[in-house]
């Protein structure tokens, strides 16, 4: 689920779409509010393994990845569709309303309706297409394009804890018990991924942030796209990570998933978030400033092909 | 893609959600207008084989099905997303290149603008999933329920083409030249199915409608789906229905995907549509009028599972 950007590139450069880009489609409502449209497709042993997780946990995270995607850009969800290719030994199962459960109880959390969806016999992987519909006030959805050289860098929460989780689950760990545990609580990161619902309107509401993104790529990645999009360079100060428990440097500069929020704004300290670096010109590109002092930062998110 | 009903079902009936149900979800949008949501999901060798299309006619497929759930509520199409899992060796192809070919110039047609979509690799089968918004003006989708004692029951085209069109492809016919020729017809009409979305919008405009639903899953299932939503029963005359040529009354009865138009309508005749039977009490149940007399009529659309 992590590529599209080239596809739609792809498809946007040949066929002149104006409105893709950004974590969500933005389309004018009425003259108070925008309409956001945001979808994300996982396949099973590409995006998830149904051994490491459960249904339950899926049913959350096919949400949240989506959810998240409004949160990146300071929306409100509203509505969501479900659509599920499921092979006929799932379907026999239990599988459904575990998964429905989990889908449920965090729609909930949110006042997410959902408002429709389609289901198919799949004849081998798992497919869920994950839709959410959300709101902003017209034309403040915060994008991707207006950081400006001077701008603090900031980012929510901690990062490298999902791709850690990624990396147990990997060797055999398993989700269970001790949940003080950071090897558990990067294995719940990666398994249950909270989105910054939240976090995200706050920036809006309160003008705090001049651009947005969500960590599912990872910060190298998510910043390359921050930086492509507004057209400037950015410096990342090693020695201000906060990066995850047990987690790695790499992790959290080059691990996705952890929906986390990462954004950009003229003032220089913002309760609830972790000031990482500054923006500068484009010409000085993306740097990370390390002990050793800065050398050239590359994209590294999961890519699919 | 057809059996969503069972699934939207029980969770509606689980959960107490309102909206859900009718070709489309229908949300107030403001004074004026509703949005109509639609969404579905083509897997490879389930909904249809590569072997038997081409990569155009699938992307006209794959928009056509979701455009036939818009025109299926009398609404206009505005806005469509895309989500695909592609297996590794499609994406090595000029596949995507074509289907967007295909999607394109029917989204053209009907002035749809692709505003998002996301893509991911698939281990096994290509996997489709196609969403689109419409409107409608406010309060006027027309519904399934609301079919009366004594309408009328029309239909648009001619029935059973594409599931002879079906037949042929897996019997071993191939698309290809003849345009006049029957058989060649039927399979065009099952691989390039064109959505009613004009005559759709003729019976909201000119309020001729009093219930409407699209023939996806087949005459006895749609109609079925009309009469449980309008608390109703039927009677269809065999005599008149505008059976495809070279298809069987079977195919016109219980074969999917023709996209035509069922409706229901006061008045006993239509332009452009043909009265195929009338709308009678619910306790006289389905029935279709032979040569033999009135015999029950069961849904026998195509299921998944």
């Amino acid at each position: 689920m992590r590529s599209e950007f080239e596809f739609i590139q792809n498809i946007k450069d040949r066929h002149q779409l104006k409105v893709i880009g950004d974590d969500c489609a933005v389309i004018p409502l009425d003259s108070q509010s925008d309409q956001l449209f945001t979808v994300d497709l996982l396949i099973e042993n590409i995006d998830f393994r149904l051994a490491w997780t459960t249904p339950t946990l899926l049913g959350h995270k096919a949400l949240a990845v989506s959810l998240s995607d409004i949160a990146a850009m300071g929306g409100t969800p509203k509505y969501a569709m479900l659509s599920i290719g499921i092979p006929e030994k799932l379907w026999k199962t239990s599988f459904l309303d575990e998964f429905y459960e989990g889908w449920h109880t965090l729609a909930s959390e949110f006042d997410v309706e959902l408002i429709g969806g389609d289901i198919s016999r799949a004849p081998s992987e798992l497919t869920i297409d994950s839709i959410v519909v959300g709101e902003a006030p017209r034309g403040r959805a915060i994008r991707r394009s207006g950081a400006n050289p001077g701008d603090s860098i900031f980012v929510t929460g901690k990062l490298g804890g999902a791709a850690l989780g990624l990396l147990l689950l990997e060797n055999g760990e398993k989700l269970g018990g001790g949940s003080g545990d950071p090897l558990q609580m990067a294995i719940a990161k990666q398994l249950k991924p909270m989105p910054q619902i939240t976090f995200g309107k706050l920036l809006l509401q309160n003008e705090l942030a001049s651009a947005l993104i969500d960590l599912s790529d990872g910060l190298s990645s998510d910043l390359t796209h921050v930086c492509g999009a507004s057209d400037v360079g950015a410096i990342v100060d090693e020695s201000k990570l906060p990066i995850a428990n047990g987690a790695t440097l790499e992790m959290a500069l080059g691990g996705g998933e952890d929906f986390e929020l990462l954004f950009t704004s003229p003032l220089l300290e913002i309760k609830g978030a972790t000031k990482i670096g500054t923006i500068n010109e484009r010409s000085q590109g993306l740097q990370l400033l390390t002990s050793d002092g800065p050398r050239p930062l590359h994209a590294e998110g999961f890519r699919h092909f």
